[in-house]
């Protein structure tokens, strides 16, 4: 070999490789969702979630491997990811959490190169919007749904030239009508919502309702507060029916 | 009332009676193990795990309040929770970690009146063994796994006479062969399994198999160090598993 010019190895291809010797003749689960979207994830699949403070559920910034308890924090990621380990353990499946407190689609497209695409996802799901309609009641930011969904929309255009190859997933922004969302919330994050529909669909990206999931989850024995304490974010029991509500979508649940 | 004289009422009739209020008509889950023990849940009912660093899994000391994220770490306390909170939601069931890094029995009994009897649970579930072994085989301590055996069987008794009413879940110690264990390790770990389940069968506990659990599951595309990277702690994938093997174990399992 020429140290001077290497081969030219993408890390996937430096860790597929790897992977493949440890789950070697394990085949890749391929599941069918009820909506008819297939996900599969190969062995040694790199699997990521991003998004604002929801996805990033309190993880620690310096535990950046994968399938790091602190990493991934102590929400929807986490529970996911051990369902994931513990449904698929032959897969030895990557799970990554990279979402930040506080962000909107913009803020997602500013680090989107290095805390997205560099890691290579073979199955990348997104959930943002909640402080889009956040910033734009409080006046904080010029954003309108036209400016989310045109930003949404180009966020996955780009993550589809760099990653032909990915499973997109597009997680419905939500509310609960408690805390500090009133109502004049609810028209907001129903235009929103509308919006990441349309760029999922348009997209081929699989897609998690889970605004319908916790409307049809609150009920008299359980009210939003169960679900949620303060209106956008989920309590443990809401952390939870976003996992379950994630595998069904994916047709990954057990 | 006379205020100088206040009716005695303990924390859980309060308590209980506020869940009452919250999940009226809705009956107590009663679930009928392979072993044909029968763990039941009621409305509200108080959960508690205890332990060691792996129960522990860096929870926040400062959130004890029930079903708190960071209060219930990152492990197998928090994924269990989050499993009964999704399976059983109209029982509003109040999960708590008080597990502490490092802990052997003996300070499991130092501090057993307000970190397990005070909080009253319904449901009190303890993991401890391997501090034990590692600071006999360590000489950090004189402790033997007879002095193991009689110090939980004294916990367990103090426990039954302080709270007659509470299903006792008993987790079987283990270790893997990785990291700091090795040969001589496992004579010790099973000698204090064994006493883990003799103490367990004597309060007439739940038994939830950890060592024979992992057993199983390390194979060729599963080796050790999927489920243990150190040979004490487990990875995210042994925390998962052991969620779910908690939950066959008492018959909560979805």
């Amino acid at each position: 070999m020429d140290a001077a010019n290497p081969p030219t190895v993408s890390r996937r291809e430096v860790f597929r490789a790897g992977a493949a010797i440890a789950v070697a003749g394990v085949a890749a689960t391929k599941a069918q969702t009820a909506h008819g979207a297939a996900v599969s994830l190969s062995p040694g699949a790199t699997v990521l979630f991003q998004g604002d403070s929801i996805t990033y559920a309190g993880r620690l910034f310096n535990k950046q491997i994968a399938n790091d308890f602190q990493g991934l924090g102590c929400g929807y990621a986490l529970i996911t990811t051990a369902q994931l380990m513990d449904t698929y353990p032959t897969l030895r499946i990557q799970c990554h959490n990279r979402g930040i407190s506080g962000n909107a689609i913009s803020d997602l497209a500013n680090r989107w190169q290095e805390d997205a695409l560099d890691l290579e996802p073979d199955l990348l799901s997104i959930l943002v919007g909640v402080n889009d309609v956040w910033y734009k009641l409080s006046g904080k930011s010029d954003g309108t749904v036209d400016s989310y969904e045109s930003g949404y929309r180009e966020l996955l255009e780009r993550t589809r030239a760099a990653l032909s190859e990915t499973t997109l997933v597009v997680c419905e922004p939500f509310v609960f009508r408690t805390g500090s969302v009133g109502d004049s919330w609810m028209p907001e994050i129903n235009a929103h919502r509308a919006a990441a529909k349309r760029v999922a669909d348009e997209a081929g990206a699989i897609w998690v309702p889970y605004q319908t999931a916790f409307n049809d989850a609150i009920t008299e024995a359980n009210p939003v507060e169960y679900w949620s304490s303060d209106g956008v974010h989920p309590t443990l029991a809401g952390h939870a029916l976003m996992a379950r509500t994630w595998l069904d979508a994916t047709g990954l649940a057990k």
